[in-house]
């Protein structure tokens, strides 16, 4: 949560204030008069310095109370200054210094110093290393642009602040409105976390923002960030972020940037699948997705491309139909009256082609056709111009549809020299603009596959927990008894194949009211079973038992032997790992080759629900070995999502695994029956 | 190739000339004056017009001779006016007008006629359906803008007029350079084989400009334009090309568009993999990846990153380093002299971060100490502006060092707002800016991953060539007798399973003279031999296989049965098939699964070279497997090769066949054996 005193503050200290607005100190001064903040505000420095509108003071032992602080100051001077305004009742610190956890181990300890005297207060600290706050309240950035405040604007919060700057000079192009903007540096105190929290609690659906641009290079605590995300995305908001340093050298980058600790793409990855976030590479593709949603109207997934160009329709529907979102063609029959009022050689097949030579008016049936067509739910329109005439009629209508339709409409002006003029006036009216259809395409088609967020939505599998809990409390560290991975998995409902061990010839007499033939048998004792003849499948008859028995038992070092049911089916792993503060990792998919060689592995974060375990499967590659091919039978899918629950709940329930391995899970059409598997606890 | 009247006219006559600017009559008339145009300019329109500079015509029967006539009339008039000057010695037309192949049916018998009449009177025409030529002699477009021509600029070669404009409005931004523009439209005689040839076979090392670009809805004759785009990189140029409609939605855009026919996306990228094209789905990526080119400098797989701004360096970092391009670690013993001259807190380690306050001093500090350092091909330069201060003197050390350094420098100047002024001021000495550090990632990534072209440094393999051209000149059309399969491939040197057919039991006494046990054998007779028990595997002995046999000559409708060598191996596939114009797509994997399921195949057009084959090879996904893992023995790699380039000069040799089919080649560490094969010829 973040307090009153941050987001709205009445009086603001600015300590090493500056005349200079080259300087922070200076900067910051004159955004916050010239964006309207209409509290006090006192410039410290011990040095004179006059300033419309703000009041000087030499020293912060001078200062009255105040509800924000903004330190551009020295990294050590810091630690004094939050501590003193502080205890005077200062609630909110915006920290802009450099020279904390980013800049090694003396960083870190002034840092932890900070939270420390934060915390002890109950002040609230953003960044350091941060180019601060802007809200509909003040403008508390050293930096420029200050993108108007829009209520209805997207939010953004970034990990960097030149990045922040970067992605607001970018999104200007592209006509994106911004509302509040939070650069957390450091995020010593205050992270992403703590703010989504805020977004969620406060949420008003009339009136809070309804986009999130997220720029992270760490989250501290994934949980906290997936619960508020989810819930906000639930809500009806729009997450996109980028997760920078996922390569190996990125996250070297990253550490030596803001000390962030690199987590691995996959991870991210299966944290903002959880929670729906839309997932992003680039400043371009965050703002992009942004533009997408500044309308807020349904995307779908079926698009009608409308177009005077025929060049950029190709292009466009290629990436759409390459990356999920369809161009259905239209049937002509339907379109006879709207052919009628286009040009002769124009195309209503989808794209719908009204040619260089199409006309305002005709751009304004065309929607209008396709504004009350089912088959389609949104529109883009490329309208470019080759320089022969204006298109201001064009964008005209295009601006008045945009208002008018219930379906959303996407523009492709692409025309950034010919119709420069035009193209401004038109995002100046509120909207925006995709001059590629191609990094369109692939906005749209982000935004229209994104699921809805699994988080919270399972329920744990029935199982014994009392019996797991009991399990779990009694073992030491390190890999479990295979007796007790047997009672374990037991407590958790997932089947494992029938074995027994085995030490003299006439308790095999037996075994046919236990087991059913055939047989698998191993001797106990040696090592490397299968170089010493110690592994015997396929025994069919009670005689061929009895053989093997005796023969196992002259291998030097045989104890007994182990006897299992041999299953007949394919084969399969799934297992989990423990990830530090993600939780675990639950893994999946086909064995042997399939997972060491061809790499096909679903994932998700425990818990998972069923419907997450059916995605995973059907996610994967072999998907259709597992359907049955060709005749041949397929495996119980919904027994395969059942084993994969268990798991999730398993790990869920009993942290302490920290890492579980099932391999192979032999399945068939019937079952899903596990072979082998190791548990290792701490 | 083009005609020096269609390029260097001396005169030029425009048909449908007009005063107004706003048509393509008008237009093109301007843009000719105001581009500096030397030679003669007549009007040609029934209606008086006056503009300076040109000769008002009445009508083209009153026209002197003239070199090149630009068409902007509708298109039912074309044709006569076309054949009138042709007749009257005109050899170059540029023909803007539509209604012709895109059109339908009568479009395309309107365009044949031009074709017929171009061809009878040796002119040359680009269009119909374009926006014409820009060179160094004229500029013959009806559109702006009109790029400023430089000699080194890049060529756009372009299937769509407002593709064309749409490229140039958007590689403005960016600083990219043009010199000469061809819009060829519907390409009904001069596509873009003709230009490239052009380029080719009057290409001078030391005046003809390096980089292409091309966008293209079809290519007609695939052969041409590898053997040309081959060459122009051989000669050191670089190319760059959309082919777009690569989705089936997308390909029917094209055919609305201009007419193009739909070619498979992996057929045109395995024609630009041979001839080392880099593949470009979008405009931007398209700009950005000739962008990267235009200095002209080798790129290299080892990148510096240099930044004052830590999250554009992570995300470049990652980008670069999950695409093939390395970003590697400085050794800071290397750099400490450097490090003295940076801010505290600064890193050297790659990225190279001199933070926030980094001045242009120690900019150029750093570019020198990478310029030296050998484990670095190239640098990108990252410096935005929080708005603070000016970044001029930052941005003059940069336009200094990229034009002293021999290593490449590639630019990301963020803030086109806070520093637009000064970027400008960049661009306009001449160099190129990408405000996205991703986007430039990934163009730089395709650039430095391209491979020289393969097309022509192939050898045929060693086969036996009479044998083979005999074979299909006394074959019928459809699939080949199993016998004659045989002989083909053994003629082509590639080695089948030895197998025999056997009619009675005496015969197979001598059995172990030609052929070694395990055997298969299969009935003679039945078609669902297994269904019957017709086939039998692992035949170890010359009892076993007697017994067999008696047993299979029992089954209904046996005739005898055929006998194989069974081999012990992994199963493969290659094949081959027919794809127009393009020739032979080969293809070739591991078999059952993994080409039916996981559909993990390399291809490749024929003929092919052995480094291809190898290329081939080494892109599976099962490459692992064919290499040997976890102690198991790897396939013979080199027979693989050239089993695939025995097979693909064997179509190359034999284009009657259509599809040949070798399902399942059993390999194993000695050898690759084809036990199955199928062969359509016609």
């Amino acid at each position: 949560m973040l307090q009153n005193s941050l987001l709205k503050p009445e009086s603001i200290a600015v300590i090493g204030a500056s005349e200079n607005q080259s300087k922070p100190g200076g900067k910051v001064i004159y955004n916050l008069i010239s964006g309207g903040f209409k509290g006090k505000i006192y410039g410290v420095n011990p040095k004179a310095i006059s300033i419309k509108g703000v009041d000087h003071i030499s020293g912060i032992d001078l200062l009255p109370k105040v509800d924000l602080a903004i330190l551009s100051i020295p990294a050590a001077l810091c630690v004094n200054t939050v501590e003193k305004l502080a205890k005077a009742g200062t609630k909110g610190f915006i920290i802009y210094s450099a020279g904390f956890a980013e800049a090694g181990e003396n960083g870190i300890e002034l840092e932890n110093q900070l939270i420390a005297i934060a915390e002890k207060y109950n002040a609230q600290i953003i960044g350091p290393n941060c180019i601060g706050i802007i809200n509909g309240h003040y403008k508390g950035v050293f930096t420029t642009p200050v993108p108007h405040y829009y209520e209805e604007g997207c939010e953004l919060i970034s990990s960097s602040g030149a990045t922040a700057v970067f992605i607001m000079e970018a999104a200007h192009a592209v006509g994106l409105k911004f509302s509040n903007i939070y650069s957390i540096g450091n995020a010593g105190q205050t992270g992403v976390e703590e703010i989504l929290e805020h977004m969620d609690v406060t949420y008003d659906p009339k009136r809070s923002p309804k986009v999130k641009l997220l720029y992270l290079e760490n989250i501290k605590n994934p949980f906290k960030f997936l619960k508020h995300a989810s819930s906000l995305v639930r809500k009806g908001c729009h997450i996109a972020a980028i997760k920078s340093g996922y390569s190996e050298a990125g996250s070297r980058a990253a550490s030596s940037h803001t000390g962030a600790i690199a987590t691995s793409d996959t991870l991210i990855r299966a944290l903002f699948k959880k929670a729906a976030i839309v997932y992003c590479n680039s400043r371009e593709e965050l703002i992009n997705v942004a533009a997408v949603w500044q309308e807020n109207k349904a995307i779908g997934k079926n698009v009608a491309i409308i177009t005077h160009a025929g060049g950029s329709a190709v292009m466009l529907t290629d990436v759409l139909s390459s990356n999920g979102v369809k161009v259905p063609p239209i049937d002509e029959d339907k379109a006879q009256d709207l052919l009628k009022k286009l040009h002769p050689g124009s195309s209503v097949a989808n794209p719908i082609d009204f040619l260089a030579t199409g006309t305002a008016d005709q751009l304004a049936e065309i929607i209008d056709f396709c504004e009350d067509l089912e088959e389609i739910d949104a529109m883009v329109v490329v309208f470019g111009s080759p320089g022969l005439f204006n298109v201001r009629d064009v964008y005209e209508v295009l601006h008045k549809k945009l208002k008018s339709c219930k379906k959303a409409i996407f523009p492709v002006l692409p025309s950034l020299i010919n119709a420069g003029k035009e193209i401004q006036e038109f995002l100046d009216k509120g909207h925006v603009n995709f001059p590629d259809e191609v990094v369109l395409g692939k906005a749209l088609a982000s935004a229209a596959n994104i699921d809805v967020p699994a988080y919270g939505k399972y329920d744990l599998a029935e199982m014994d927990y009392s019996r797991i809990r009991d399990i779990i409390a009694e073992s030491k560290s390190g890999y479990l008894d295979t007796n007790i991975v047997r009672e374990l998995l037991t407590a958790a409902g997932i089947k494992m194949v029938k074995e027994q061990e085995f030490y003299d010839e006439k308790s095999l007499e037996n075994i046919q009211k236990t087991m059913a033939f055939p047989l698998v048998m191993k001797v106990l004792g040696p090592i490397h079973k299968t170089d010493v003849g110690g592994v015997s499948l396929n025994i069919n008859s009670q005689e061929f038992l009895k053989k093997e028995f005796n023969r196992m038992m002259k291998i030097s070092g045989a104890k007994g032997v182990l006897i299992q049911e041999m299953k007949k089916g394919e084969e399969f792993f799934a297992g989990a790992v423990k990830k530090g503060n993600f939780g675990h990792l639950v893994l999946c998919g086909m064995g042997g080759i399939f997972v060491e060689i061809i790499k096909d592995v679903a994932n998700g974060l425990a818990p998972l629900s069923k419907r997450e375990a059916e995605k995973m499967i059907k996610s994967l590659k072999t998907y259709p070995i597992i359907q049955g091919y060709r005749g041949r039978a397929g495996i119980n899918e919904a027994a395969f999502a059942d084993v994969i629950v268990r798991l999730a709940s398993l790990v869920h329930l009993a942290p302490e695994i920290e890492e579980i391995d099932m391999n192979p899970l032999i399945g068939n059409e019937k079952e899903l029956v596990v072979v082998d598997a190791r548990i290792r606890v701490s």
